[in-house]
């Protein structure tokens, strides 16, 4: 494992904050000359235990031109707590897209200061999001069901300045998505 | 733990779908009552290893008017599969997202044909989002960075119909974040 901040040589590979840099060079010159090695299909399915409890697992993905399964199936257990009628048997559904969310930013903020030749020795941050129960309860049809609004705190040790870090995170794909629609297409099959 | 699909009394509580719709509706009269009840500010926080990888911790929020801690602190950890440039030691920061979409829509269902007294056996899901990797790697400003589209594929044993369970999956929070714009304010700290 690299150590974070440092940029070593490995196999005549240059590694910037853990990241591969000449291996990511090189995938983008693949992707220049093949465009469409750059196209990912990620995926998972779920199965439902009862009340708030459910299973989440992730085994695979298609990229580069081919099915790619993952070293070993990732599997995710989500609950609510007791005051939301759960047993508190895995974060809840809006704390894995706090997850999700965070987990993005920061290889956002990893990968492209290592393509920008950027060390970084640490990465920290904060979420909180607010939501008002009135939404999911539809007690109030004008009360949104998600977060209001979401707020984030980055504490970083490294090269890049305030400016750039902020610009480097919202290049990440989840923060796209959380702060821009995307549309979901749902299919129901009674079995 | 309720079996799925059963309407049980449990300490002359009505327990459906393993939901407590007794206290669900005491909450809902509590709401009702003191509306600033239904504010909730759900939290993680993310550290950083190296390239890829980070983790997620989530410990408690805040909601019915206290900070609540949570059973025990989730501590959740991300990595890219190396044709990303990681090493596969979790789930990558979209199939959480994919994660946290497929275990609320679950939930939403679950919970909202226990409020309707609807009985539920068994729910399957499954989820795909496209991400063209020009966005990402900024090859291409035109292609966004975020899925372009996500298919969701539900399998469904109970009593409500295509149509009743279509409109409450769509009840989901991470469904309305996912499909809607959420505001996210960044703070960015130098250390």
């Amino acid at each position: 494992m690299a150590k974070q901040g440092q940029t070593v040589e490995k196999d005549q590979s240059q590694i910037i904050n853990g990241v591969d840099v000449t291996q990511l060079m090189e995938n983008i010159r693949a992707i220049r000359q093949q465009p469409r090695l750059a196209d990912f299909k990620f995926r998972a399915r779920n199965r439902w235990f009862e009340g708030g409890l459910n299973r989440a697992t992730i085994d695979g993905f298609y990229g580069t031109g081919q099915e790619i399964a993952h070293a070993r199936a990732f599997s995710l257990d989500a609950d609510e707590p007791p005051v939301l009628l759960g047993e508190d048997r895995g974060a809840n559904p809006v704390e894995y897209l706090l997850t999700a969310l965070s987990a993005c930013m920061t290889t956002a903020l990893a990968y492209h200061a290592a393509a920008q030749g950027l060390e970084i020795e640490e990465i920290s941050s904060e979420y909180e999001g607010d939501i008002d129960m009135h939404g999911f309860l539809d007690l109030n049809p004008n009360v949104r069901k998600g977060f209001k609004e979401i707020r984030v705190r980055f504490k970083v040790r490294g090269e890049p300045d305030e400016a750039k870090i902020s610009e480097l995170l919202r290049k990440s794909p989840v923060f796209d998505v959380v702060t821009n629609p995307t549309p979901v297409k749902i299919t129901v099959e009674k079995k």
